[in-house]
């Protein structure tokens, strides 16, 4: 809103727009300019480092945005957001495009077995804990919640980086972290109603998993042969190399826009455009277009904004509840999606990889923060509580996840 | 200022920082994505159409962005003001990447001749005309200087398309119209010094030429030889392929930024790193993966939102004096550059595609008219003038230039 009545003042009349348009813009480009520089710099050397001492890149990304973001050396503009943001949409949709869709299929079982188990372990932990803790049930759910989504960022990264994203084992994990960031949604939805309205609202939660549902059969069946046939027409076919990527970036965004009217995420649209895409001619192009504008510019700065919002001094008010908390976020994803894929006849290793890389959470967990404060639900030591977690999961999961992963490739090696 | 108390607004304390900032960010992406969504498909369909009838992507661009802008269906937002200016940025980078070095330098005198009759002329022309009009001395200075310099995106972009870029003629077009974009900047430069000051002030414009000059030898010396040799280094052998684009477009940044601090453009600063690095071992895939990230999303978004900013209802204030000044715009850079292209041995057909890939007049001519006002030196009237000139004058460019290569061409083919 005050943002809005800003942009209006420059509004005014045809050469006064023009000309304080240019002096705001001046002064504005300067500073995003360098912040844009600072960023791509220690983000390049971060993930250098990185790269010498075996680390993920994406965790170099992060602490180079804690240490910008707490040391005060940058503060993000409006513009930074956007650009992280359509870092994580091309993130998910270069990860559509690598999915084998035949082994998702195969896997769509397994994967919603462990992202139910993943997502009701971690609730029912953290309901029990907030209520043993002596809070009202309605903080008890909105705690729990806050647990069950995964935060499909990361994990995806770094299947990327270890190039399991086209493995079985990376097909599950990417398969139960989208079944599991849609139903966590809902599982948001319905709460947030409870809070706001008192009710359950059961007629908008069915009207949400009907949509959903048929969102995601048409993108499986029709859209996938639509797009089949709309990949050898002219559209495609008489535009040269360095454009082949609009029109490309254009469907992503589109399903995206869609995802979110019907109430699901952004991410959940790239990442439905890119397994549509995948099944065309224009796969490998897509993948590597979008792989290079992604992770050579817009996804490292996702992740370094994600870690500039990381503000240390959250720790300082930190309780006792809140390191259970913690530890139940951590544990009751690898118990619950673990044992889900233990149970689907994975092994014990690869089950702890697949639990693993569902820990972090991030966007439902703070949404969730952000309504439950506003409507008086919890208190702001509990948001805080939330936003630790979402940090401590983060920062955690990339290191624990290349391992785990690489030792899984040496133990398939040594056999 | 008014934007930074939005932003300060946001940080207050470190839980209602995360909270503001996520309602906050989600209602600004909402609309930047699908604003950014419309200003993809309509340049995307603009594009294609522009193909159909053989005129160039670029007014298509233009063109559709002029529509969206006046008849109200985007407003420019502080985030796709910053992504045109990263898309005007890239052009230039990939438009250094092209040209053929050892040529610009065989052309350099060439360039300069082209360049200084290019800035005379039509300073010349305003001045005097202007004068004629009744107008005072500085005020005819204003609006002599507001002719002088080229605005480069427009001709880079057409002979990109018309892949003229690494010819001989496209070669003597960006080096005459880097040159005159210096020109012009020290020009303003020293201009608005004596606006403010009432003086001519030898020592700062001294000080801007040596700077400049000194700037340009040593990116075309030590510069080169610093990229050869880190080319080869472990930072650009060691990398992925989709890591490659990082360190380039940060190298880019630095140019930009060296630049506008010595007082030039920022667009200056990255068309001299495309020079220097196309010297480079890395000289294909910069230009490679520059040219898809830009051509692909951020020039489109450049050249649309220049489209926005065009605004209609400047021409119903227009007088006779305006018709006067946007036709001394076209033909005193026409007459000019031509000439100087044609006193240093090229055809008549080649002089005339040099004046005409001159014409366009954005950047300086618009600060100039900023300035101007602010200070009263000139009437709300004559920067409305300015502001008219430079939209005919970059709308009437790329058909023209496009005609006038491709006749040329043809002509080549005759022979």
């Amino acid at each position: 809103m005050i943002f809005d009545i800003c942009i209006l003042f420059l509004y005014l009349d045809p050469i006064h727009d023009t000309i304080y348009s240019i002096q705001f813009k001046n002064q504005v480009l300067q500073v995003f300019i360098s912040d844009l520089l600072i960023i791509l710099i220690t983000a390049f050397i971060g993930r250098l480092l990185a790269k010498k001492i075996k680390q993920p890149m994406v965790l170099a990304d992060l602490i180079v945005g804690l240490i910008l973001g707490n040391l005060g050396i940058i503060e993000l503009s409006e513009t930074m957001h956007n650009i992280a943001d359509i870092g994580v949409l091309l993130l998910l949709f270069s990860t559509g495009l690598a999915v084998n869709l035949n082994e998702l299929n195969e896997l769509a079982k397994t994967s919603t077995v462990v992202a139910l188990l993943g997502v009701m372990i971690p609730f029912i932990l953290g309901f029990f804990a907030a209520h043993l803790f002596g809070y009202s049930y309605l903080v008890s759910i909105f705690v729990g919640t806050s647990l069950t989504a995964t935060s499909i960022g990361i994990s995806s990264q770094v299947l990327t980086e270890t190039k399991m994203i086209g493995m079985k084992i990376g097909t599950l994990i990417i398969g139960a972290a989208i079944i599991d960031d849609v139903i966590g949604i809902i599982a948001m939805g319905t709460v947030v109603g409870i809070a706001v309205t008192g009710n359950l609202e059961i007629a908008s939660l069915l009207i949400s998993i009907v949509l959903t549902i048929t969102f995601i059969v048409i993108c499986l069946t029709l859209a996938i042969y639509f797009f089949q046939a709309i990949s050898n027409s002219f559209i495609f076919t008489q535009i040269g190399n360095y454009q082949i990527l609009l029109p490309i970036l254009i469907i992503g965004l589109i399903f995206a826009i869609i995802a979110e009217k019907i109430g699901l995420s952004l991410i959940t649209g790239t990442f439905m455009a890119g397994l549509i895409l995948g099944q065309t001619r224009l796969s490998k192009e897509a993948f590597e277009s979008v792989s290079l504008i992604g992770h050579s510019f817009f996804i490292p700065i996702f992740f370094v904004t994600m870690g500039m919002q990381f503000d240390l001094s959250t720790f300082f008010s930190m309780g006792f509840f809140a390191l259970v908390f913690i530890f139940l976020a951590i544990f009751g994803k690898i118990i619950g999606c673990g044992s889900g894929a233990k149970v689907c006849g994975f092994s014990f290793r690869e089950s702890l990889a697949v639990g693993i890389a569902t820990v972090p959470r991030a966007e439902v967990a703070l949404i969730l923060a952000n309504i439950g404060l506003k409507y008086n639900v919890i208190t702001p030591n509990i948001a805080s509580t939330v936003i630790a977690m979402t940090m401590v999961t983060t920062l955690i999961t990339p290191t624990l996840l290349k391992f785990s992963i690489e030792h899984l490739n040496k133990k398939k090696k040594h056999k």
